[in-house]
């Protein structure tokens, strides 16, 4: 018995239909059956007419990789859609894992992921460079994650001078996680360092603000914002912020 | 006086030109002149043929973005081209360094940085899904980094149970250091940990292999390879790694 489905997960970009690559918009064309979050199908409006589109409410992840691998069980071609980068935080690894836990059972098309820009490089270059040497990313959100494991995470970013990526800094239910990374950060950087604050990037209310380590709890958060924390060579230039290739003599050879 | 000129910095994304972005297109085509690494110029002949392209051999980073800013500031229309994403390790650091530096005495245009699919989340999508939860990315490369602030980062991400991106992990001169690496990040990790090693991500001679943290070392790696290893979370899936998104009960709710 041969399967006659497939299966993608892609990555659509931060927002703007601009920021899709030519492969996802290919993996969506290709597709029958579109999953995915209710606000992402505005973004494809174009792509996806002739198609059957799912559409579900904010979380509700897994089922809708439950579907999504159904589906293409029952022999559909099936494409299941995330904002940014679907491998970062995104529905890649749902999907993968649901169809790792049927696999003994069924015949299953191969799980096809389509990278996408994703929102860390988008806020970066929004931002300037802030990536331009190693950084960690780490999620504040404990829902999934012990607060251990988190704090943890921060404390090694901030000791050992990683340009540090905050997903998910606050939401309506997690307020005091984000000033307790600052205050994990904050000792281990000198006050000026420069950090990014970018909200709904390449969205229509995109906004992009440049502050310090210091005064970064200033600056209002939440779970459309991602933070970037420079490191010891990061400088600040105008709006932009940028951490360069290298350190000491780097730029004069 | 007003400068006349624009001064983009774009990411093509991994070498398909299916990884290019819309965004990045449409930088490309409003450029007049467009300067890069000369292999980059294949992947993007259709869209600069009309164009001034001024390619360098590798290397030569700082002169690409001199002339770059140089050529902005006597008006004309400049697209730095880089692989993968501009701002990771790429040419936007450097373009915005140059920028900095000459803006005390003359009028640049804005230096806009456009996003790409990075090397990073290119390799992690042929390997399945292995950015799930919270990750860091050290490159393996002491030309510019002493080797102790690498070490020191290979030591926090190992503790800290980060999946760990390694770039750049061997090249004809450096050949000890991905060893090192291993060494360092092995006691830190059950020995079956899975470890994704990808060679020329969407490029012709792509090769994605999926090995252990105890087996990564008979792998061959060299400047285009990007090695992803586990964290405690990580499983291997026939010949795909996945992270889950949480800990604990994470996908039962």
């Amino acid at each position: 018995m041969n399967t006659t489905g497939s299966l993608s997960v892609i990555g659509l970009g931060p927002g703007d239909p601009a920021t899709l690559t030519g492969q996802a918009r290919a993996a969506l064309q290709q597709a029958r059956v579109v999953i995915g979050y209710s606000g992402y199908f505005a973004w494809v409006q174009e792509l996806v007419q002739e198609k059957e589109c799912i559409a579900f409410p904010l979380q509700q992840e897994m089922a809708r990789a439950r579907l999504a691998v159904d589906r293409a069980r029952q022999g559909d071609a099936v494409c299941v859609i995330s904002s940014g980068d679907a491998g970062i935080y995104g529905m890649a690894s749902l999907v993968l894992e649901v169809a790792a836990q049927s696999a003994p059972h069924t015949l299953l098309p191969e799980v096809v992921v389509v990278p996408g820009v994703s929102a860390i490089t988008a806020c970066a270059a929004l931002l300037g460079a802030p990536l331009g040497h190693d950084f960690a990313v780490i999620s504040l959100s404990d829902l999934l994650t012990p607060w251990e494991v988190i704090e943890k995470r921060l404390l090694a970013a901030a000791a050992a001078d990683f340009v540090t990526v905050l997903l998910n800094p606050k939401s309506a239910r997690r307020q005091w996680q984000y000033g307790r990374a600052q205050a994990i950060l904050a000792p281990q950087r000198a006050p000026e360092t420069p950090v990014g604050v970018v909200r709904n990037a390449y969205r229509p209310q995109q906004s992009v603000q440049l502050t310090t380590v210091s005064a970064m709890l200033e600056a209002q958060v939440d779970m459309l914002t991602t933070v970037i924390v420079g490191n010891s060579q990061t400088r600040g230039w105008q709006s932009r912020m940028v951490t360069p290739r290298g350190y000491a003599v780097a730029h004069t050879r």
